[in-house]
């Protein structure tokens, strides 16, 4: 939704408020970063979430100051940033980055019904490792009572997109500097198994594709 | 520097001061999140930086309304993660993320000098493609106009990381789940040729490793 808040001063154009562009960014983001404000200063966190229609989950320690900061109402400002490739120009001025972003201004919204709370911590688990949730042992009350979930509404939320090449000056084209982009990608490497079981095979959800 | 801001409520032992910890971490990481204040909300900006010695130097739009705020005073707080990898543990609970993350808490200094604004600009390019800077056309002084140029000191700046495989409760170890860490790593993929000059050869600084 547009407001004064998810209105930019710069670029205008690459501003969208469609679900349909904000969705696939905040599913495809491993991390997302949380920014809030306390006794006047910012402070930010980079952490983990899931989506789930237009509600954003994070979740936490109870014993986390920050945490409780905004479960108490300070105001958060989440922001995420795909980077899909450097922009390289003729100019150092034109140079830019091919990203797609998400803004998000809530207040967080606690999760106390259980089952809701329970799908959170499953949604946010097979964000990271699709698949997973269903490989592990059952959560326990205690660990559910150490963790706090808390939820986003996606209703003050806005995309920012660039892609394609540099836009150089027309009196710069024909200079002799390679331009274009490089593309960046972000992949997976070999798994890694635990020094106390070695010997378990690898799962489907963690093969290579 | 160990401040009340710097010091976590969480995981004490994953903190670190050290500038030999911290600048490593900004060198390595593309792009950062700069968090402020306006009028008591957060606002939150990723974007690409720099460091030369105990300063961090971010870019932008002199018409930029984030720019001017945190150019006029308003508290920053910088944050960088670079992911290493996913902890897999046999509990959804001791799921953890290898991460290595550094947070800075200051205010921006606007670069006047034309020579140290003009170095910061080469640094970002650099920052971003080792040896773009050398290859571009001079900066002109339109450009230079309309560009800000801040920096932030790292006095009170701080590092996080966690390393190694999954901490599982004793008496999950002998479940028959996978457990280990999942290495995430970004790269760079073939370069694209700008539309407009596609014959131009890659310079060496573009070719892959």
């Amino acid at each position: 939704m547009q407001t004064i808040r998810t209105t930019p001063s710069r670029a205008a154009k690459r501003v969208h408020y469609d679900e349909a562009i904000i969705h696939p960014i905040l599913d495809e983001a491993l991390f997302c970063t949380v920014s809030t404000v306390i006794d006047g200063q910012p402070f930010a966190l980079p952490t983990a979430h899931a989506r789930k229609a237009d509600k954003l989950y994070i979740h936490g320690s109870v014993g986390s100051h920050f945490i409780r900061a905004i479960e108490n109402g300070a105001p958060v400002c989440v922001s995420v940033m795909l980077t899909d490739g450097l922009v390289l120009a003729k100019s150092a001025f034109n140079h830019s980055v091919n990203y797609r972003s998400v803004i998000i201004f809530a207040q967080a919204e606690k999760v106390t019904n259980e089952a809701e709370k329970m799908e959170a911590l499953a949604l946010i688990t097979d964000h990271l490792i699709p698949g997973r949730w269903a490989d592990l042992r059952p959560t326990t009350d205690s660990e559910m009572r150490k963790t706090t979930v808390l939820a986003f509404p996606l209703t003050e939320a806005s995309a920012k997109v660039r892609t394609g090449g540099p836009n150089d000056d027309p009196e710069d084209r024909d200079l002799p500097t390679w331009a274009g982009v490089l593309p960046l990608k972000t992949v997976s490497l070999t798994p890694e198994p635990a020094s106390y079981c070695p010997d378990i095979p690898l799962p489907d959800y963690l093969q290579a594709d």
